[in-house]
């Protein structure tokens, strides 16, 4: 391997803030290997670092003495609050001093500085989030599972070009297939935005195969499902707590067939299928000009180990560089 | 009980047409005693009738020698074939004749019939499909699950009212809540469809809850759920698609636990918990003045009885002028 990662984490955001942040970068700096800059109040992190032996560890601390609060107006904090743990955090990014940032705090806070300080990819209207909707297609992405509510056509394109290289550089698929999640699989089908990004679609770069329907999406139909913001968080949340119910219905039906053991590893594992999101801890915002993930603000020190370990691979699949320049030929494309 | 139910058949539509319409219509009258006109081409149903001993039962033939066929443009039907089943059996309907039209034909043409024959409720701008969405919410209908994939705030509202109706009359709950399906709880949150219809539905008499999200639905958190038609499609589809997954893995998982026999109880346990649709057999079109269902194309008999059975429950609880008076309410309060 070339030179090591470095990742620079918001120690300040999350509830457990900053112990457990501090514990699972210590961790990850441990058993990754990673370079860790820990950003946020020194004194409070000196003292949680006292609690481990980090000595050999590549650790460094950085102060920032304020932190964003969740409700808070991110746009005025820029302004407000310079010395916030995200922005200084962030700021190390821009400055190439790190390669990615790890916030676990306020969400709003993290998008606004990404695309604020580092800003966004070429053609990039608003940044997006998305991965698997479902552990049964584990070779599917969905895209967007942000907040992007309304969408352009042009946007979807965008959702699609990002998708295209997570399929290819995370999940190492070589061409992936990209469609457009839709209400019928024919051309024509779909509601306006649907039906004027298939066009789009067909005369783009992107491995298109069409529309699928929602049944498509667990039977992995292709590589790279595209949808707005609202249909994707609607989705996931259904799989969420279709997942609930019917783990709930199976502990009753196999109560009498199965000992509490046996019941216990099936509803883990359908929790695991039907709870990504939270399997995961958090996800990237892509279509900033960095490496930028926010988690879950309940994550504790695996969690918070788990993301930076996540980051690291996205650092070392060099992620961005190949957003940029997908997004860059699709733009030369159009012109 | 008053008066019997008549049914106005189309013995013409569907795969297995006149045979298992005839059988299933013929089940009907036998275990139902509903009044039973076949519609279609009287040669072919008399030689179907003759299988059975009807010599006792309330069925009588209406002859109609023309089809319409999957594919075909029903609008234009509605001129060059008049003498087709669908638009017989609908006219008989429209004339007081019956009380309600069953096909298990082409949906396309039924819903051009119910529109063209019967006309649309007051306020109404395209008719509606909805229901239970997944078994665990048995209190919770969704709507639109039809073909309205682009929605006007104004036309959530009607499916509300309609909602709201089916959940009274149907589930029988006095003052169901009604929520709109959205990608967040709070006020505020959604697409702008969602945004604007939520001042509509505050403004209303709809007992509105305000915002749920797609992890509501299957915990039932409101008895009435709204969203466009290609959110409720593409999340009944995904349901089915997940159902099946899921199914398949918990085979696998349970194989060395249970016997055959208790893992294909489980199994249908879960089909029909997740294939709502496939279960019901079909559906009612709403938002027209008349009762019309549109059954699965490829119903037998069991279905088709089963299909009258249900549109007779929906006949007895003066459904439809139910939601006229709603509609002319909801009317009268913007007024």
């Amino acid at each position: 391997m070339g030179k090591l990662v470095k990742i620079a984490v918001d120690a300040m955001g999350g509830d457990y803030a900053p112990r457990e942040i501090v514990k699972g970068a210590v961790q990850a700096a441990r058993e990754d290997g990673t370079e860790i800059v820990l950003v946020g109040r020194e004194d409070a992190i000196q003292r949680e670092l006292k609690r481990y032996d980090v000595s050999a560890l590549p650790i460094r601390v950085v102060n920032a003495d304020e932190v964003m609060r969740e409700g808070e107006s991110p746009v005025a904090a820029l302004r407000l609050k310079p010395g916030a743990s995200i922005l200084v955090a962030t700021r190390i990014v821009k400055e190439g001093e790190a390669d990615a940032v790890v916030s676990v705090g306020y969400t709003g806070a993290v998008m606004v500085s990404a695309i604020e300080i580092l800003g966004k990819l070429e053609g990039i209207r608003r940044p997006s989030a998305g991965g698997l909707l479902c552990g049964f297609a584990p070779n599917t992405v969905v895209f967007d599972m942000g907040s992007n509510a309304d969408c352009k056509p042009r946007d979807l394109l965008t959702f699609a070009a990002i998708g295209s290289v997570v399929a290819r550089k995370m999940l190492r698929i070589t061409n992936p297939t990209v469609a457009l999640l839709s209400n019928g699989s024919e051309e024509g089908k779909g509601n306006l935005l649907v039906k004027r990004a298939y066009q789009l679609f067909r005369e783009s770069n992107l491995n298109f195969i069409g529309n699928v329907e929602g049944d498509d999406i667990p039977a992995g139909k292709a590589n790279v499902v595209i949808c707005d913001g609202f249909t994707g968080n609607i989705l996931i949340k259904f799989c969420e707590g279709l997942g609930d119910q019917l783990a709930k219905r199976l502990r009753v039906t196999l109560d009498k067939h199965l000992s509490r053991t046996e019941i216990d590893a099936i509803s883990t594992d359908l929790f695991s299928l039907t709870h990504v999101a939270d399997v995961s801890g958090g996800g990237m915002i892509y279509g900033v000009n960095g490496v930028v993930w926010i988690g879950h603000g309940r994550s504790k020190a695996p969690q918070v180990a788990e993301s930076i370990h996540q980051v690291k691979l996205v650092v070392e699949a060099n992620l961005i560089g190949a957003m940029r320049a997908e997004l860059t030929k699709m733009q030369e494309l159009k012109e």
